[in-house]
This record gives structure tokens, sequence and C-alpha cells, in this order.
């Protein structure tokens, strides 16, 4: 049974190395979370169980992949930004966006029952993901921007949304059609108004996502109390659409 | 906060759709397989819970996947055959083979228990995945032959590499080094004269890997007694080298 | 002056390998045609002279690149079929649609003087280029159809159009108006009616393009009046819609 | 002869889409251009009617697509640079590489005459395209320099090989072998010494090629006497290796 004859299928696999010295975002997406989240009882608007699941499961991901150099999460998805010298896997972009969708996916199930506990796994969830390029270290930034302020207008919506439903007694036709045409102004004071909800005073993780990136920290070792400075890998919930962020944290677009 | 200032960063990401009316084969591999395999104390060549377990999560993505026509595993890898009409998320290359690989993952990580019972998972395994496209009909059937033929090739080694470690307490490199510049009939001569096993009475899983596909099967309702023809997945240890399984079941390349 | 510190730069080249054994379809396109023409007084609807020169450039560059099988133009643009199993230029789709287009492209301003004459080539035209595959036979047949059907539909349009500007001495938005909404059969009856031309009475190669093969002729040698068959690339304008045509001359899709 | 049925056919086509805010360079080069020079006489190693008639090509395609922002051409090939916010075609790669080629090819044999005079073209050449992305400036800098250090080592080379078989009367093999090995040094010595050749002065167009921009020129108005500054297409052969080119003209790569 001679593997040779057949051999020549291998010549069907196309290379997909990615382009050189660009950013690569591997960006992934829970399928059909809609269900997934109604069918586990997912607190709405937010569910904290569930963010610090999809958190954690990202920072595995970063520890896994030190080629990453900050990951921004919101809601049931995650961006990861690849350095520009990242050389996993050759840059081929299959193997670099399957193994972390398929890692990220293997962490949440493994880790569900730490954020979840007796609230059992009814069925495995199913992300997908994608890899894009983005050249300039504005281009990046922006992208960042984009998702971070599209976590704003969802959640900002959401709370509303869910305030109707759940504190006001609205159907979701209902609730939809009153926040239809409003701007954000519009919401943040029918919150306030109605709901006594100052929409600024909710957790940033909600307003704002979840950023991972690396962090100067001092550790102090316990035994011979000697401190020192180590990179830690960290979550926070800042803004990083201001250049504050990049000011403070120049090493991360600055990495080699 | 408007988004509209960022939206340009969309037009970076890249279409990815497959061609047309050829087979779409979406492969996984095991990532650090024989790291996890040695943690998990797999037993050597095979084990049979982790067959079951790569079968079984190989199944739930074959019922979640409908497009798939057929699928073949061994070892630490699955391939899925989805047919050529497939417009399963318009064809996209990264969609497909992300979410294959996410959801395969994922149910292998959720149901690790039912087969390794209390076993447990010392820490949750990767897969990768790709996209590899085949034209024609002999093209689809060679590459599940060149599959099958490496199953065989692999398995004839690993059994005779296993033996010599286990049964005739050889080092992995004294094992290595005796099976080098060996040929099949070499290694089948070995395995009866040495070792006592007659290859070709190994379980046909080991030998011949592992085949889902639809099958008509007769069922019979237990309530009424009336048998009903019914296509059902079913997983065989099946050759799909030679014709005689592709007459049998004409439906499987032939299905729309 | 080392060209090693430099030589980084061939790595951001990326790989633009044609999938394997499907069909290779070049099709190269005038580029602001509309123009060229005017300003060269071709004829309306259709200029032998530029009818001919087209097709001797399509002849030349058939000869030039022996893994076309067949060729077919209309109007400005043609299409070249490359056969399945082409390793021209490895694949590489750049080398392939570029070198055609850059050949057929040269011959047609140099032959410009055969066809033209006197009447001088007063600026060089450009043609752009692309490859799309066809997995089957049935694909490419009906990609054919789908471009001689596209010759018909243009040349009954064109047609009509001037003679309602040449003859009727109709102005281009008035001509246009009266087209807009008009069928086939329409087209055809103000054709006879108006104008006198019976439609199907017109030059094939106006109707249905010029196909391009090669074909067995009998070819006797003047010196010793030996008879012998050999295959010479032909231009024909018959209909390659119908599966006659195919039957007729199965080796152009069957050319190994 | 409804066109519908067929036009399935154009789904097959696929994006190629280049990616946004990154340089584009096309790069264009001579098939079989050894025979090709041979057969015309090409004064050897560099002949002046052939530079510039490439040159003449490379300038009109500079004319016709304003998106080019520099060029460089050596021997039989020429670079094309796009700026990053170019969108000529949609960035399509296929229609931006094949134009240009298209267009360079037929300007090359269309003003042929004008360079070769009497010196009739035997038959039409044929040049290749592709496109290659850079997404910074160094690294579009990197690749120009490349291209002008591989003109310097080819022209060097080039220049001891004809001199010793032109004017030392060795055959093209023991040409080869007693360069075979030698360095930048040991070949300037060998002209000097052997041939009275100063390398550093033979033109610039030899040694460094020729590149093509938009410079601020003083143009005098003949009827008015009014001067006034203009940006006009040069070609110059001056050095792109060293920064201080890149000093006197930041609007090349600065350019919106």
């Amino acid at each position: 049974m001679a593997n040779s004859k057949y051999e020549y299928v291998k010549s069907f696999e196309q290379p997909d190395i990615l382009l050189q010295n660009v950013w690569i975002v591997v960006r992934i997406d829970g399928r059909s979370f809609h269900k997934f989240t109604t069918k586990h009882d997912y607190a709405k608007p937010n569910d904290d169980r569930g963010l610090s699941l999809m958190n954690r499961a990202a920072l595995e991901v970063c520890k896994e992949f030190p080629d990453i150099v900050i990951a921004f999460g919101e809601s049931d998805e995650y961006s990861f930004v690849l350095k520009k010298s990242c050389n996993l896997f050759e840059r081929r972009s299959s193997k670099i966006s399957s193994s972390i969708v398929s890692y990220f996916t293997s962490q949440f199930v493994y880790r569900w029952k730490e954020y979840f506990g007796d609230h059992e796994l009814k069925y495995p969830p199913t992300f997908d993901s994608r890899c894009v390029l983005y050249p300039t270290d504005e281009n990046i930034k922006d992208y960042l921007s984009w998702r971070q302020a599209d976590t704003h207008i969802n959640n900002l919506y959401n709370t509303c949304y869910w305030a109707l439903v759940l504190k006001a007694g609205k159907t979701p036709i209902e609730a939809e059609n009153e926040l239809r045409g409003t701007f954000s102004d519009g919401k943040n004071e029918m919150l306030f108004s109605r709901f006594n909800i100052n929409y600024n005073n909710l957790p940033a993780e909600y307003r704002k996502g979840s950023v991972i990136f690396k962090k100067m920290v001092q550790e102090t070792n316990e035994e011979n109390g000697v401190t020192k400075s180590k990179k830690r890998l960290i979550i926070e919930h800042v803004d990083i659409i201001s250049e504050k962020f990049w000011k403070e944290y120049p090493d991360i677009l600055g990495s080699k």
C-alpha cells in the first residue's frame, strides 16, 4: 500500500503566508451566542461569570502565544494583536487563526466550571476566527478604537434595552421600538431619569471592555523580601481610544 | 464616541471565498499531541479511549455541519469533506475552517469525561485546521486514500516500535535504529516471529482509521413495530482506497 | 555595495499558485476601447480590420502558449483557456496572466499596419487581464457559452443602435431610448422592417465571435504530393453553445 | 439565447484586492530578453537605444498612471511604486498589474522606431509583471536599494564579461570561468589594469539604472518670459540607496 501514488494531492494545498512587517489581528467571535447565553441563563445585559471566563480564556491564549502584544475583548468576541515581526507558524494564516481559536475554545470549555460552578455547560460552544492585517501603528490603534467604540455603543443600547424589558416590563419589540432612532444623549437620559442608572458609574468592564497586555509590576519575593520589576500579563478595563494609554505603555506597539 | 471615524479599518479585511464547485477538505490536526498523549497516559501505540473521543467529536461535527459528506480520522487528525455545492458561510475559508476546528475542540474537551472517566484532563488541547480544495471525484478519493495509506504506514511502524520498546525492552533509540530502512514485509514478519502478532488481526480501527458517513439503515419503531429506512451517520473502519466502498455508497460523492 | 542587506524584501512577494487540475481562463479586455475605436475610425458596429487584428494577435498567443486549448474572442476581449494539467510558470497566476496580456498587446501593436495599412496607430492601446478557474468541463463550456451569448446580445443591440444612428439619423440618446426595454424579437423585427437587414444573414463573425482551436486538416506536400493529417490552429465563427461543436472536437477538452 | 443561464460562471472570479495603506510595487520583467537582445543586435554590455526605449516606455506609464510616485529601471526590468493610498481599479491586483505591463509593452513596440530607426523590430517582445506590497517607507526604500544594488552588481559583472569576450577574445566559457569567485575589488582592478576602463567613469545610467520621479522644475514661458515652478516627470541616474536622495525629495514618499 504505497503512499507515493497519492502524495500528489499535497500539491493542492495553497500557501497562505501573511504579508511581512504588518500587525496581525486574530479576531474570534462566538457563533450563535444569543442562543448560547439564553440557554445558559446569562445575566442581561452583562454576565460577570461569562465575561470573566472570556477574559480568562483570552489570558491563557496570550500566555500560550507570546507574540500577542495586546488583546481586546467585549461580549463574545476577542481580538488578539500579534507583533509585526511575528513568525509564528511562518506566518501561515490558517495555522495562526485556527490554533488561536481552538485553544481559546478549549480553555473556555475547560474552565467553564471555575466560573460557572454547578451551573453546567449544556453544550459546547463554537467560535470562529479570521486574520486581518494592519500596516501602521495608527491603523492598529484605530482598529482597537473601533472595537472599543463598538463596546460602548452596544453596551449603552443593551443597558437601555434590558432596563426596558426587565425593569419596565416592555416586550422585546416595544423596547426595540422605543430605542429606534435614539442617540447617545437620549439613552443616557433615559437610564438616569427612568431607571436611576448613571451610565458612567457602571463597571468599566461593561463600558470599555477588557484589555490584556504586559505591564511592569513590582513583585516582592515573600521569602527574602526582595522587590523586583517584572512584566506580567494583566487585564484592565481602560480607555485605549485616547492617546494617553499608548503614551503610558509605549512598549506595546514598540516591542520588537 | 462615534464609531464612524474608525470604521475604515473594516476595509482591511480581505475576502477569502473558496472556488465554487470543488470539494472542500477541512483537515484538523492536534498540536503537540506527542506531549499531550504522554501527559495523559495514552496507551501505545493506540489508545481506545483517545480514538473513541476523536471519533465522537468528529461525529458531532458531522451532525452540526450537514454539508460534510464524509470524514476520515486517524491518530490526532481528522479530515472533513464538504460537498462541492457547499455554501456554508458563503464558502468563506476562515469561517468554515475556524468554526469546524473550534467546534471539534469544544466537543473534545466537553466529552473528555465520557471517554476518560476519572482520568482527568490536565490541560486543554489545541488543534489547527486548514482548507484544501479538490476539483474531481478522483482527486478527493485520492486525498482520502492518501490519508488511509498514511494510517496504515504509521500504525505498522508504531506497532513495531512499541512492541520493541514495551515488550522487547529496547530504548527508543534502539527501536528506531532497528526499524530504519525496513519495509512493510519485514515489519509484518518482525511482529509475527518475535512478538506473535498477526498484524492483519489487529483491530481495523488501528489499521484503517475511521470513516464517518451517512448510511441507509433499517430502523424499527419500538412502539408500533414499523421498520423504516433512514439515513444515519455511522462510523466504520473500512477500506476506502479500493473502489468497492465507493460503488457500495455512490451517494457520498454523488450527493448534491 | 552588498545586496544581501536588502534581499529580505524578496520575502514580501506572495505566492499565487493556481489550484491544480482545473481549467484556467485568461480573459483580456481592452481598456477605454470606446475612445480607442472612435479615435481610430473603426467602422460601426463592427470593423473588419479591427476584428481581424484581434484574431491575429490571439492566434499568435495560441502559437506561443501551446497549453491554450481553445480561445474565444468578441469585440475588444479575448478568453484563452489553458488545459487543466497546464504547468506554465508553475501555474503562477501573475506570470501566466501578465505574459499573455503583454504578448497579445505586443502583437496587436506590432501587426497594426498589416491590418490597418496607412491608417496609422495614433497611440498605443492597453488591455487588462485576469485568471479565472473552472473545475469541470460543464463549467468551462458554460463560461464559453456565456461569452458567446454575450456576443450575440451585444451585437444585436449594436446593430440596431448603429442602424438608428447611421441610417435613421437618430442621436445617440434617441437611439438608446428607442432600444430601451426591447427584446430580441423586437430588435430582429426592427432591423428587418425598418432597415431591411436580416440579422441571421450578417457575417457569423459578428454574431458568434471567433473561436480558435486546433483542428485536424489535410495538407498536401507541394513537392511530393503526399497528403498528411496535421493539427493546425484555425479560427472559426461557429456555435460553441450547442453540444454539436464539442462532440465534433472531443480532443479540445479531452486533451491531456 | 438568454445569457442568464450561464451567468453563474461569474461567481468563479475571485477577488484579489490588495491590502490597504501599503506601497504597491509593480515590477515588469522582459521574457527571454537574452534571445531578444541578441536577435536585435543590442550593443553589449549596454545598448543606449534599448535603455532609452525602456525609459521612454516607463515614462509614458508614469504619465498614464499618476498614482506612481517613483519608478526604477535597469536592463529589461522596471519597478513602478504606487502610493499607499492608491485606489486605482479599487486596488485589484490583476487589473493594476496587467494594465501596467500591457501599456508598457504597447509603448515599447509603438516607439521602437523612434529609438531603433531602421533597425526593425523582428518580433514582438513579452514582459511579465507582478504586484508586491511593502508596508513601511523603510521597506520600500530597501526594495529600491535592492534593485539598484543589483544593477551595480550585474553591470560590473557584465562590463568585465564583455571586455573579456569582445576585447580579450575570450570565449563565453573562458570569461565566465575567469570571473567566477571574483569580488568587486578584483573586477574593478581587472577593468582598470587590463582594459584601461575606470568603472566609476562609466555612464551613471549603466551603473545606477534609471529613476523616474516628479521634480519641481523652473519653466519659463517663451511668450511672456514668466518663470514658474512646475512638477515634471524626469529621469535621473542617481543614487537612491543613500538617504541623500530621499532627504532632497521628501515629497516622493510623503505624497498623499
